[in-house]
């Protein structure tokens, strides 16, 4: 359904909307006036991506990974135009805080934007409306737009890390408060999954935004390059912050390893002491089973009791030992 | 049997095949003529190898590692020619899921290129019939033709991916569900056996292709670097996912060492429960079994059943009450 | 409140303060005039902030910076301007030696620093009072004033490292003593996650002072340099130090966990030895308990006394023993 | 003994060997002539090394460097010479396979080499031999004959991680089938301890090699390279294959750990498994060694038989389940 | 006292000591002759520092580096002089083998060096000495005395790395003998401390010694290079050293976990046995003590030492079991 996968195609002048241009009409619109063209898509069929790239004589290699998703983040530079590859990710709505990987993959080149989302990522319908919120921004041009996407799709990252930060601040306390611990585990072992599937979808663009900075290409003018060295400082902080919750978890890992030794030491103790309470007055009776004839207790009168005092006494005097040097 | 040894070998021209050539004629056909040849060979016997190395002009040392396989993936680069070594691998088809690998080889001049084969890798044949049924490609020349065969060696890494891929998602489930642990540290274990190798075949590639990238030789001409580019793209993927995939299972080597102890404390626990169960009517009968003769119970009527009922409730009582500490 | 935000804003001539200037003077002030200005910021609001920024010009991307805290340490270098972040850290003076961080930001330019400060930071107000009282230095102007603030800053960061040093003594004491492991783990944990933190706090300042220090910006003079160069050494000295705390505690993580083992060990061959001495006069007990008929033991008058002696004689004998293999 | 430490001392012309050269006239010899020199010295008294240093006017420093070994691999390049250190390294023919080093130092200038020989090493004299059996190759002068002694000594390190790569093999097999887990963690001890011993012998040659490979100096010539850029693919390799190996070692020390702690729990419910068949029947037999008056079962004739079947019976019973949950 | 903290103050003249210089007249006896002038230093007071940095205009900041120790080795380039930092590190006398370190800063100009030595360090007499016994090579100056003593405390390293390699062969023997685990893994711990140390003070030195070898500065004359670089080659094998202890010592460390596990698990095997043959005779000894009116065995007159041979009997068998599956 091609009607679908075109989200939004519209020329602007001076930062204002002017038009909106079907697909078909886009190599027209974009070659005879000096309009600027944004075109979002989601998931195009093949038809419309090759609409796009007629239009705009796109690079095949480019429109074929655009096509296909689950590309690693990249920023190609070809003579008058880029392609930027970015992963976006949220954490899925269910309850038990999965991240939901999505693709944008981004054309750019004079006068024209072209943006195509792939899987679950929430739409840029919110960064097209801020940017025609501005138009004396959005003026600017293409280096503004694709600035507001980059922007726009780092920044939902560090709700992500949050996230997961506080997942780690929760381990932390079951890990040392000792609960279920296999579960523990179990959590530690997906948090680092999660940890790490999002460090590749973030860190292939430290240099794709350090790239953006200091790019000779006219196509990003001198004035915008402040503002991608701000998003390139975000991926850096981002970035740092990942690395940080890697090692903090790989310590919590050891320390879960260390904690579970230590309560199989604890139990063991319990274990050990127990048995030496029920083994002392097992012996006695043991003793006083024996079939000696001549056993002088057996026939005196307080014999038993007796000797259930001494039972019941070694008991206690052995208890509290142990709770004395923490075995019980 | 040099006959075998020779899978093809026919000139081209404008990208279509004119003629196939005898390995003895390789070098007339080159020289004397604007032809493009390409030889594939299979394991060929030095006797072959050094027609070809004559008809080219070969370097001896490419030629001598061309005839030995076991070699590191690599891009040599001499004055009018190039040699690249590159590892393939395929999953055995054997059920229990190991790698094989094998090399192939590739010779690049003005006007030609041969590849050679090692091992069991799949054919070739795929990649000549593909370049043939584009001829406009195909006249494109020995960028194009290398490109090709190194994008099909490339691409057949991604399957072998998700196959380890799977099998560390299902080595997950079989940790932290607690089964047959010995078994599941091996696989982890070969896992990451297979994991190394695969790297070492594919991390030279990194080099090879960035360089091929960037080469100034005119034996790769511009328009082809967006080629290389795109396969220095796939293979930093590809190194991208062992890496993740080597961390991974790393930590799930570790969480399985946690989860291992973690058993170990419950059956601790579990073997202290029952043996405090069964020690307290042991405690008991031994206490009857006093040979005391001032014992009331013992010649009171109910003392049997009376006992053999506190047996019987101390076992319940211990029980619950371990169930509920959930020690059983 | 705006009052409050401002702590300090003065102009300096010749080193010498020579007026308080309201923050609504400040563009006044700085341009029509040669006086250096300095202004001290706490929180500041938006207000504040965009009536300093109409004073001086600063960039958008810094102040929106400077108002949001959380940044990462940083240098932006502009046409005329430069903006510094930097995290400050101190021991929190609760008992349970945490460390609260805060952060500086300094902007400065020609003739004039301003300093924003948030979070629990000591005030930099003594290190105002230290540049006034050495006019001839602070007539070096912004250069000095910026060095003086991020020395001041940087020299914070040894006492807790020193803090850090020492909890790692008092935890390796502990570890090798073999008390309280669980707690002992925990600390180690946290101290790895103190460690961290401080590393990602000053880290980034590497680049920072090493920029510093040969930046060819005409805002930092020559002679300037050896003071960040100075600067850049103490950073390099606290993160090796971090470097080397940060491996000396998973050493004693590692070692904690070995000790942990050491320690059930020796447990488990306690219970094991005791469980022997009280099973071998069960033993006899219970043979004397057989009742056949012809056991010429039990007709004798010192058969009891004697099997008593017995018992206690192999228990002596089994402690002597175990206390020898040092089980007990 | 100045005799035997000069093994061979030999003048060629066009590449074939001319004359023997004393050692007394080798400055004369290479002076007055252009014929090449190359001389081989096994661990040379001073004297001797004083003698060669002044006819070729060696450096100080490498002169006192080849007559200590324990030397780094090292390349050092003077104006007019080259001072090449190599660590050699073979398996010891005794039978638990350690590996003794050499050292091999290398002067190079015009006409001249001189090789010198420590440790145990393998002679260079088949090195000579090969070389003077092409003597087409060997008038290429100095650059050849180095290459030759370094791909000789290259060569004799991949027989060791063949033996290296077996070992592994065999402690996987003897990991995983559980044998003798004491020997097992000392022998992959002393695989990494060789590993890092070759390691060191071997990384800094991949500097010397690359080196060597782009020098300008005019001691070695233009077609000498991809020889020496063979030599740096081998380094590359055999460094590539040593780092497989320490990975995969130490993955197999942590399997090891795992499968140890696996073959403990095994142990110990095998443990509470018997622990448990014997306490019932002895449950039972106390059950009945009670000295009530009135317990029926004592009187009747079947009781004794019929309790001794309940004994036998529980014991079945609970052999069978636990063969059943796997812990017997 | 500033008598003391002088401890040598000469002018040399072509290699020669011509005069000893008191400190105050250092000024002079540099500026109105061409004699070279070297000042040890030992901890000196603040007044004798600034009389030397007056009399030699050296720079604030190193002069103030040099009165406070515990720096970071580095060097410090200014405009006609140089500033070295270097820590010293000794193996202290007393038994426990642990590593005291101190400083020795150098600083260097025309005609002039001052060394000024921290802490508890061999004096420098030694190279002191070394150096006037070789007039001809003290006569090339600063650069020769410099060299003379950072080669000095360079080569103090070797003997402590060869004493922390006995410390690890010896607890390799320990831990594969198994003997006093918890002794053990403290001693790898302070092993992996001392390391780190020396690692901290040796690293920086690595790029002291490359920078003082490739440096422009005309204080270090071309034919010097050679030497320094000597010391640059120690320095990087000092740190190879290290960096292989570290590794050693951490596999050591893993092994040790490993085999304190296999012990335990060989503690429970030998308390399982032991617990079996005790429980065999337990249970036959209760079974003979139920009271059952009809048991023929127990008035049988063989019955009882049949019974005690049934018992020793298992007992035996049961040992021999064991033996055989190694569990005893």
């Amino acid at each position: 359904m091609p009607h679908r996968s075109v989200i939004n195609s519209a020329a602007y002048h001076d930062g204002v909307r002017v038009a909106d241009v079907p697909v078909g009409d886009l190599g027209d619109a974009w070659n005879h006036s000096d309009r600027f063209i944004w075109v979002g898509l989601y998931e195009p069929s093949e038809q419309v991506l090759s609409h796009v790239q007629e239009a705009f004589g796109l690079h095949d290699l480019a429109v074929e990974d655009a096509h296909h998703a689950h590309q690693r983040p990249k920023l190609e530079v070809y003579d008058h135009s880029m392609f930027i590859v970015m992963r976006t990710a949220k954490l899925s709505e269910s309850t038990d805080q999965r991240i939901e990987f999505g693709e944008t993959h981004v054309f750019m080149g004079p006068r024209y934007v072209i943006t195509v989302r792939h899987g679950s990522m929430l739409s840029h319908a919110g960064v097209r409306a801020r940017c025609e919120s501005t138009p004396k921004l959005l003026a600017k041009g293409e280096g503004f737009v694709v600035h507001s996407v980059m922007d726009f799709i780092v920044d939902q990252y560090f709700p992500i890390i949050d996230a997961l930060q506080s997942e780690l601040d929760e381990l932390e306390e079951h890990i040392f408060s000792g609960e279920s611990q296999r579960n523990v585990t179990a959590r530690i072992y997906h948090l680092r999954r999660d940890l790490l599937a999002i460090m590749q979808a973030v860190s292939p663009l430290i240099d794709v935004s350090a790239r953006l900075t200091r790019t000779n290409s006219n196509l990003i003018s001198a004035d915008a390059r402040p503002y991608f060295q701000d998003i390139h400082d975000h991926v850096i902080c981002i970035a740092g912050l990942l690395d940080g919750l890697q090692q903090l978890s790989q310590t919590a890992l050891d320390s879960n390893l260390a904690l579970i030794s230590v309560s199989q030491n604890d139990d063991t103790k319990r274990l050990a002491a127990w048995a030496a309470i029920l083994a002392v007055p097992t012996l006695i009776a043991g003793l006083y089973g024996m079939n000696f004839e001549y056993m002088p207790e057996t026939n005196w009168a307080w014999g038993y009791p007796v000797s259930l005092g001494m039972m019941i006494l070694a008991c206690i005097v052995l208890y509290k030992q142990f709770r004395r040097v923490d075995w019980l």
